[in-house]
């Protein structure tokens, strides 16, 4: 360890947002992004320009509870907690800061996350939502729970999702993943009763876990039979599966990493 | 009954509503209020003036999950479920209408009431809420829940709660209500550690939750032993409570009739 000051170290932020009031979490240039907040306040926790890499990249209006972002300062951090309450202070409305730990050199919060949990909330009633109506995809059908279950039973292992993805990918660029968990689980939230579609992979593709809701949703509103996810998951082709379903719904729930990931 | 439409019915909606934009509930002049938005929909629903009565008369910025109002109309219903349609949709952001249900002639939401449920939300953590935010009282405070729940016990039961009301009251106004239960529990709501403070009575006197969950969160954080609450209510003086906790973590949860108040 030198004392100069110029040993760098490496941080990973937990973060919590409400995707309304953002233009998505990737920096754009004159927009209101969550990358942008958290950089700017990082630079002016710091004193010095500071870019920061985010495990998921959401889209607008998608929220997180457990996006985690990582970044690398020469700065002098000599109290976590004291920074991490200023980081909070310094983002703004929409945007908590849950915890800052110090991660071992070289980590990066998008390539060293070994799974990602997704959750989308469903109210299927013909009575609106009023605490979950900006965080729930509301629905006037009745859904068909355990077959919306079969239906995601081949969504599960190591499968080309191309179907499923909402941008055409380049070529050459694999658009295999693996997904560990599917499960669809009824709730009550703030009093009102939701349905929960959850999802763990490795990693997932441009609004792959949307895609996988709306395809579900189809099958729970008996449009189509469970075993139509699989014909689906075949075709290779987005034009396959049921609709992309609205980014409100979604939530970055959590993301894991191996233990030695960070400093102990 | 009568063909030509001079029968008159009476009502009761549920009604779920977000505090921060009223007013509160009653109807002020000038002020954008739930009540007021409610009578606005139903007169321009049934295309005559009509008022509503609520069961509980909450304060700016507290919620309801299950506030139930009643009005009385000659106008003709053939549908009620299209009627509570068109009332969700006239009444506008921040209130939902739940349910709608004929009530017997006479039928009060007020006076008819046999229970009205409270839930209060409290973050006790270093760390922000996020989706929580509007919808609890987040303080930095640890809180002893045991000790809480002993202090509680003495409330619990038919007493003179003038200490845990926020208005003085007229002379002569009975200040005595009877507590059926209170209690305290955690929970995870949308993701977030929350303390949730139950009161269930008859009825409450103005603010009368959120000074029990003050002197309750006094206990909490360790400022008073649980004995303490016994002198408060003893003592017939607001002064000798705790502060009034914040209105956004409040909900009107929940109203019991009896079941002869509606139409089977």
């Amino acid at each position: 360890m030198s004392g100069d000051g110029s040993e760098s170290t490496t941080w990973a932020l937990r973060v919590a947002y409400d995707g309304a009031p953002f233009s998505g979490f990737a920096r754009q240039e004159g927009q209101d992004t969550v990358q942008g907040r958290i950089e700017s306040a990082v630079s002016t926790a710091l004193r010095h320009d500071v870019e920061v890499v985010g495990a998921g990249r959401t889209d607008t209006g998608v929220h997180a509870l457990g996006q985690v972002v990582s970044f690398t300062t020469e700065a002098d951090v000599p109290d976590a907690e004291m920074l991490r309450r200023s980081l909070n202070a310094l983002v703004g409305e929409g945007i908590a800061v849950t915890e800052l730990r110090r991660a071992r050199p070289g980590f990066s919060a998008r390539f060293d996350a070994v799974s990602r949990e997704y959750r989308y909330r469903i109210v299927a009633s013909p009575v609106q939502p009023l605490f979950l109506a900006g965080l729930a995809w509301w629905t006037n059908a009745w859904l068909d729970v355990p077959a919306m279950a079969e239906a995601a039973l081949p969504l599960v292992g190591e499968h080309d999702f191309r179907s499923f993805c909402v941008t055409s990918s380049a070529e050459g660029v694999s658009t295999t993943r693996a997904v560990e968990r599917v499960w669809i689980e009824p709730a009550v939230e703030l009093g009102e009763h939701c349905l929960v579609v959850g999802v763990v992979g490795n990693a997932f593709l441009h609004s792959m876990v949307r895609v996988i809701v709306g395809t579900l949703v189809e099958v729970g509103r008996g449009a189509r039979r469970p075993d139509w996810v699989a014909e689906v998951l075949e075709a290779r082709d987005r034009r396959a599966a049921g609709p992309t379903a609205p980014a409100h719904g979604l939530t970055l729930w959590r993301v894991d990493y191996p233990d030695e990931a960070f400093e102990s």
